[in-house]
């Protein structure tokens, strides 16, 4: 007997794409391992169009419909992303049920985060669950939407926003129980650490720009990447959760890359060291201060072994000490699991509120002895 | 209103010493950010006595009734630990709400596990939950603890097994769903990396060993470290959870590190590489290989800048790549920690049966914006 958990998917791009075929491709895990099942139950995008079936849809005629641009929606919807989001949660009996799980995809707005905080915030009153892979609610609005959720008997996760899949805020939140955060270091910006390295080796800032561009890990206009602007966004959402703080992209001191960098990152590894751009931040005194600005790391800085897109953290504790934490492969399919643990989180809660103890176990075979 | 586990410690070592002065230091943090309270109502030791209150002991009155050598059982108490964990199993409301839990903290025993197996299969057959920080039983027995722990509907957890609190097992079942871990390699015993570390600066052998073992971190008998049989016990119980293997230490092709290693870990050093003792793990066909061996490591291995005291490993999956966790302070503290958030996991499952929604929630104050 699974639980079904139906999925809300605002936003279809590149990541949306590939958590659906995901999905697919882990639905026996997902079965076995957490007694769950996922149905996507409505599309909606800026540009190309919105669906809505009560009875599911897949990856393929997700992409039918968005290609033939036949839309269809819930009742009682008047236009809006928005009025979809109330619609669609008034359309199914999982709302109530707490089994309606916006999936929120859409891009950073380096302004304010919108319109993805409404969209957010639109979803927890309607009664759904939200999971995002952007860090702009997260970075500009955590705390009232930490709120919003808590009112809602909701859950809003966002293991996402930083580090793709590999977990950060749930490893926190999860794993380090009464552990104070009192701090933290990282190289959060895949786009940037690409270029630093390729400097390094003599490559021009340009061509490994393109590199990034072409492989679709830096965006069309890289402003947000190169400025600093995508690591000062990461810092202030992690900032916001495990410090506490109140920060926005804004109000982080940053510093991005320039062409002009080149020969200073040759000199540095000349010397055995690497230029970095780390983001920082921690308590000082009430306030939490927090920059991201480069660094010439020493080799001994486990931040300083990361190559090319590899990002990593260094979250310092009260009991712990440092631990690190490093991502070693970085792309879609990793922002797209981000998305997939997140609603596996929410779908393991309702199964803890009925029974944990009858969730199927699964058991692999075992090597002999 | 929050819920009070009890806990019965068996064996008082240095770590559940600290475990028991760390239950204190976080007593405000169970409280209000998990609605736990605890109690120690028992502990037992194998040469310094044993005692039983069922209005809990603190640090204090344990030391003093340790060193005044009166003893106090549970009633019907006929001898042997396991007599002593029925005994007060059967002793307590806690059992049947499922608020016991069984603190095991004795030291690994190579050739078995043992008697650390019968402890914990006598306190999930009595209806506790148990914690260990001992790698023994998950090395030698993990199957059949799993499934006793699952026959009694209770939690069976062990996170200070492999690099003290530092979540490994924790961070897959919790914050990695649906990910299949395919291998791992890591460096995972303090003694051998610190001597390692210090021979490769000319250090001999024998004066970095006496620091390691004046720190506490080595055993007056380091055999265990020093001839690999710690990292291949800490290898078999990851290849056992991670990889669903049935490993046994023995089973895993061991090499240890000897004083006659100096000149090999210096020339590394010189040419640029490392000499690690590292622990390796995957599926080879349906079997699982492991081994710990010695390997020169380059540098843009993350293993490779593991300096001193510090582990690490590297966990291969198959939709995130490759994951990399590293601690960067170990020690009794760390250990303690293992215990304490195995404890508060186990409270968690408690509290999620009842009503997830109704915990309690920690606001720090925030940074004005």
């Amino acid at each position: 007997m699974s639980t079904t958990l139906e999925l809300l998917l605002v936003g279809f791009g590149h990541v949306a794409q590939r958590f659906v075929t995901l999905l697919d491709e882990k639905r026996e895990a997902l079965a076995l391992e957490h007694g769950l099942a996922t149905s996507v139950v409505g599309v909606v995008t800026r540009g190309h169009g919105r669906m809505w079936a009560v009875d599911g849809l897949d990856a393929a005629s997700i992409r039918e419909r968005l290609a033939s641009g036949k839309n269809a929606a819930p009742p009682g919807f008047a236009g809006s992303t928005t009025d979809f989001i109330r619609a669609a949660a008034a359309g199914t009996s999982a709302t109530g049920e707490a089994r309606l799980i916006v999936v929120e995809t859409t891009t950073l707005n380096i302004d304010n985060g919108q319109p993805a905080i409404d969209h957010i915030r639109t979803g927890l009153s309607s009664g759904a669950h939200v999971v995002t892979a952007n860090k702009g609610p997260v970075a500009f609005a955590y705390d009232t939407l930490d709120d919003s959720a808590c009112r809602a008997e909701r859950r809003f996760l966002f293991e996402g926003a930083v580090m793709d899949g590999v977990p950060v805020f749930n490893l926190v939140r999860e794993t380090l129980p009464a552990i104070e955060v009192v701090g933290f270091r990282g190289v959060l910006n895949s786009t940037t650490n690409y270029i630093l390295t390729a400097m390094e080796g003599g490559q021009s800032f340009e061509s490994a720009l393109s590199e990034m561009q072409a492989a679709g890990i830096a965006e069309a206009d890289p402003t947000l990447d190169v400025e600093g602007w995508d690591a000062a966004a990461k810092t202030a959402a992690l900032a916001n959760v495990l410090l506490q703080a109140a920060l926005t992209p804004h109000s982080v001191e940053r510093e991005g890359i320039t062409p002009a960098l080149g020969p200073r990152a040759r000199e540095a590894r000349r010397a055995g060291r690497r230029l970095k751009l780390v983001a920082t931040a921690g308590r000082d005194g009430g306030q939490v201060a927090a920059h991201v600005a480069l660094e010439e790391l020493t080799e001994d800085d486990v931040l300083a072994g990361l190559e090319g897109q590899q990002n990593g953290i260094v979250l310092f504790t009260d009991v712990l000490g440092e631990i690190a934490v490093i991502q070693r492969g970085a792309g879609l399919t990793q922002t797209a699991y981000a998305l997939l643990s997140d609603v596996i989180a929410v779908g393991r809660t309702l199964i803890d509120r009925s029974d944990r103890q009858e969730r199927p176990r699964a058991r692999r075979d075992r090597t002999p002895r």
